[in-house]
């Protein structure tokens, strides 16, 4: 999308761009839970990674259903956000030496990725509902559901497991 | 932090690295909060973002105070993400025409920005308690309730106004 058009004039276009938008998030990050799992030390972090993986495939083709029940061209659009909270997480995890402080920044930089994608469902369904489009909405709710119980796993195996072993 | 060396050894290592970031992207969106009360057209969401503004530096003088309780160097390291989140507001808001529409994407991008402080804030919280450091968690879990106070007041001020007038 051009930076220096003004493409998005209506509720609409910034409802679809944003569908755009996580629709790259999400074929991104379909690739990062098995490279996270082959880090990861912790048994019930990898497979959480590993399970995180079979979701994150249904959440792409949940969004190319909404793509077509809004009948718009599936497509995704550059989201520098997502590009960056990889960068990041590579960064750190290519930095760090002792395994189970590796499995704390891993969870870390899953969380941030979690907590971007619950943004951005949290933002469609509300901007659907208001569009009158109450089946996309319904579609996106599950998975902004499924991102959420992920994030709060997450810290569940955080603060339960993962941050003792690497303190101690 | 050098990519291909391998600087974090331990979890607290892990700690400051973290705070480094934070500190980096604290500073970035103490500038943002203006440029956006610029944009938005909506009172209340105008009016926000000049408040969140006084928040963030205060945020930034906190993380300053944990360093130093912390008895580390006061430094920032590049945050990706936040850049990535930022470039990505910038580019959303230019390409908005319709003033409430760009109501609604400013509150989606500044929701972006809090997620990312709540997962970062949240994990600093837990290292900090981990490592016995609980003076350095009580600083921060302040900074991380005014976050996620801040996110629930964008919801809402979404969902009651800006979305519905974004739709008409």
């Amino acid at each position: 999308m051009g930076i220096f058009s003004k493409d998005i004039k209506t509720m609409d276009d910034l409802f679809v761009h944003q569908l755009q938008d996580i629709y790259y998030a999400e074929k991104q990050l379909v690739k990062a839970p098995s490279k996270m799992a082959d880090k990861a030390t912790d048994q019930q972090l990898k497979q959480g990674f590993l399970s995180h993986l079979e979701e994150a495939k249904t959440h792409v083709r949940r969004l190319e259903q909404v793509f077509q029940m809004h009948g718009t061209e599936v497509k995704a659009v550059d989201c520098p956000a997502i590009d960056g909270i990889i960068q990041e997480a590579d960064e750190v995890a290519g930095e760090v030496e002792d395994k189970s402080v590796l499995d704390a920044a891993l969870i870390n930089a899953a969380q941030a990725a979690e907590h971007y994608e619950i943004t951005r469902y949290g933002s469609l369904v509300a901007w659907a509902k208001q569009l009158g489009r109450s089946h996309c909405a319904s579609v996106l709710q599950k998975t902004l559901d499924e991102e959420r119980a992920a994030d709060k796993k997450l810290t569940a195996l955080a603060e339960g497991r993962i941050n003792l072993k690497a303190a101690s």
